[in-house]
C-alpha cells in the first residue's frame, strides 16, 4: 500500500476493526476507518483518539444523531479533533435498498456540529443502479464529501460488488458532482476540509485509491 | 378556489378524504391528492380510479415498494392511469427529522414503473432548515418534481408552519433547482410530464398556488 | 351469518372498509373491526363512532402509541365510547416474523387508558409455529382478550392460510392460555370486559366463530 | 466479586468490552457477557470463541435473526458452544419503550437452533412498570430464561435505575413465573440448561446476585 500511495500520490483510508489492528492501521493509513458495527465500540474510539491521525467515523445502522455525535465526542474527548463523519444508511422496513440512506443528517449535523460529514452512496444504497441518483443527491445536500465503491470487474469483486460502480459510471459521476457542486456553495462552512479525501475507491488489485473532487469555495 | 385558479392561472391539487370529499375535490381541483394515511384505502383508491382526473398518490409511512406501487394500480385498475407518485418520508427510529426522507426511492421506482415520482420535502423533514437541502437533493436524484410548502407568516399558519419555508427561501431554491435540473439530464424517461405541476405552495390567504419549474428535455 | 349466530350463538366480527360498507356491518355483526390499514382513515373512524356498537379498532402498522389513543379518541368524540384496542403487529427492520407483534404496548395502553387491549399473535407473526408461544406471551403481559385464526384447512383458507392454526392446535392454545389467565390476576383492571370475545376464529366454511376464555375476576 | 461468589454461593457474569477487558472477565466471571453495542465486533467474538467459558450475547439493536446467529457461529467456529443468547429490544420507530422487545425472536431461534435464548426485559423496555408484565410474557414463550434488573434503591443507582425493580416487585415477579413455567413445559428442548443462570441482579452494593427458576423439566 505505501507503494501505491507513492507511485500515485495517493492517501489511503482503511478500517480498524480492533485496537491490535488500530496500530498497523494507524502506521501505514492515512486515514483510519472506524466501521458502522464499531461506532458505540468505546474502547476502539477511545483508543482512536490517543492517535493523531484523521479518523473516518461511519454512523451505525440504527444511531440516532445524537449517539452519532456522542461517538465522535469519544474520540475528541482523548484529544484527536480530526473526526470526519460519515452516513451510510440506516436500517429500516423499507426493501427496495439494502440500507436506507438518511440524507437529512447532513443539514442536521451541520446545525450542531463543526464536523465535516460524508456520505456513502455505495453501502447506502447496495445497488450499483443507485448510486449515481444518490451521489448527486448527497452532493445536492451539501455535504463535505462522497465515499463511493469503484471496480472494474464488479463480478469478480471480494466483496461488495454488486455496489460498485464500473470506472466509466464514475467518469459521468465526478462530472456531474462537478456541476452540482458549485450550486450548493461553500453553505458557510470553513474551507478548512477542502483537498479532503472526497471519493474512496477500491482499487481492482491491492488497495485503495483516492480521487477527489472540490467544493467551490 | 375556483377563482383563484382563474384569477392567477394556477391548477389547484386538494386532497380527498373518503368517497364523499373524492366528489367534490374532482369537481374543483386540477389534481386528487390521496395523503399517505389513505394510501391503503383500497375502496377511495378505487373510487379515483373511475375518474378521469391526475391523482396524487403519497407513500404511506411504512409502505415498501411493493405496496406503493400496488397501491397505483388500484387507481389503474380502474381505468385512470393519470398518477403522479409522491414520497414524503417514511417512519424510523431516527429522530432528528419528523419522518425520513428516502430518496433512493426515486430511482427504484423509475426501474420499475413509468410513473411519475415527486417529493415532498416538507412533510418528509418537518424541519424549515432541512428542507432547502433535501429540495436540492430530491431534484439531484432525478425526480420528476418536488412539492414544498410556503408560507409568507409561517409562525401564523393553521398546519405545519415549522415545515413552511418563507418566500425568499422559495426564491432562492428555485434558483438552486434551476441549477441542478439540467445537470441530470431527462434521464431517458418520457418528457410528458414536462409542465405537469412541480411545486406545491399553500396560498397565505385561501387556497393553493402551483408555481412550476421545467426538466431540461 | 346471521343464521350461524343463531344455530351457534355466537358473535360476528367483521371489517368495515369504507363508509358505504360500514353501514351493512353495522347491521349485521356485533363488533365492528376497522383495520389496520384504515386506523387513521378519520371519516371513517367518525362515522363508527356515531354507531352504538362496539367498534374493535387495529393499531397501525407504523403508529405510536399516541395516534393509536388519538385514532380511539376519534371514535369516542362522536359518543361512542365501546372502542376495543388491538395490537396486530408493527413494522420493522425484521424479518423473521411478518411484522413484530409489540407486547409492550399492552401494559403502556393499561396505564394510560381505561380501554380494552386484545392482541392478535396471527397477524402479528405471520407464522403459525409462532401463534402459540404469542398467543400465551399476550395473555401473559394481562391483555384483555386475543383475535386468532383457525382453518381445519388452512392449506385451502382464502386467505392468511400460513399464519392459521389447526383446530388441534386451538384446543391445545385455549387450554395454556386457561392456566396462564389466573397468575395474571384481575389487574386492577374492571371486569367489565369480562365474557367480551376473547377469541376472533374464522369459521372453516362460511364465517366467524367466537370462543371465549374467562379472566379470573 | 471473588468474595460475594463464595460467600453466597452465586455465579457472575460480567461484560467484556474489548480484548483486554475479556481477560479479565474470564478470569473472575462465571459467564462473559458481550453487548449488544459489541455483537458485531467480529474481533471480541473470535478471542471469546477462544475461551472455555460460557459467553451470554445480547441482540444488537438492529440485528436480524440471521445476524444474530451469525455473531454466535462467530464465538463457537472458534470452538467455544457455550453460548447463551439473548433478546434485549431492537430499535423501532415505537416510543412508549426505550426500546421494542420482539419475543418473537424465542420460537424463531428454538426453530433454527439448538442455542438456549434468554430474554431481558428491563433493557428491553426501560421502564419499571413494564419489566413484570414483559417478563410473563418472556416465560410464556417459552424462553429459557430472563435477565432481570433488582436495586433496593434504583433512584440511587449509578444506572439503569428507571428501569430496576423493587425486592418485593422481584418476590412478587418470581412466584408468578413459577406459575407460568410450568404451563410451558419443556417444549421438546433438552434439560440441559436447567438451572444455568436464570435472572440476572445487579447487587445493590457490589457485585452480581443470580437468583434461579427451574423449569419444568
Amino acid at each position: 500500500m505505501a507503494e501505491i500511495r507513492e507511485r500515485y500520490g495517493l492517501r489511503i483510508i482503511t478500517e480498524a476493526i480492533d485496537n491490535e489492528s488500530l496500530a498497523l492501521v494507524a502506521e501505514w493509513a492515512d486515514v483510519i476507518q472506524i466501521g458502522a458495527r464499531n461506532m458505540q465500540n468505546f474502547s476502539l474510539l477511545k483508543k482512536a483518539g490517543k492517535l493523531r491521525k484523521p479518523v473516518l467515523l461511519k454512523r451505525g445502522l440504527s444511531a440516532t444523531l445524537e449517539e452519532f455525535l456522542m461517538s465522535a465526542e469519544y474520540i475528541m474527548s482523548e484529544g484527536n479533533y480530526q473526526v470526519i463523519l460519515c452516513e451510510r444508511g440506516v436500517r429500516t422496513f423499507a426493501d427496495h435498498t439494502r440500507n436506507t440512506l438518511d440524507l437529512s443528517i447532513v443539514p442536521a449535523v451541520q446545525r450542531l456540529s463543526h464536523l465535516p460529514i460524508l456520505v456513502d452512496p455505495s453501502h447506502g444504497t447496495g445497488k450499483r443502479d443507485s448510486v449515481l441518483p444518490m451521489a448527486r443527491a448527497a452532493v445536492a445536500t451539501g455535504c463535505d464529501g462522497i465515499l463511493v465503491e469503484v471496480h472494474n470487474h464488479p463480478e469478480k469483486a471480494l466483496s461488495d460488488g454488486p455496489q460498485s460502480i464500473y470506472p466509466d459510471q464514475f467518469a459521468r459521476m465526478m462530472d456531474e458532482l462537478g456541476q452540482i457542486a458549485p450550486v450548493v456553495g461553500p453553505s458557510g462552512r470553513a474551507g478548512a476540509i477542502r483537498g479532503a479525501i472526497k471519493c474512496w475507491v477500491p482499487h481492482p488489485s491491492a488497495g485503495f485509491l483516492a480521487e477527489e473532487w472540490e467544493r467551490s469555495a
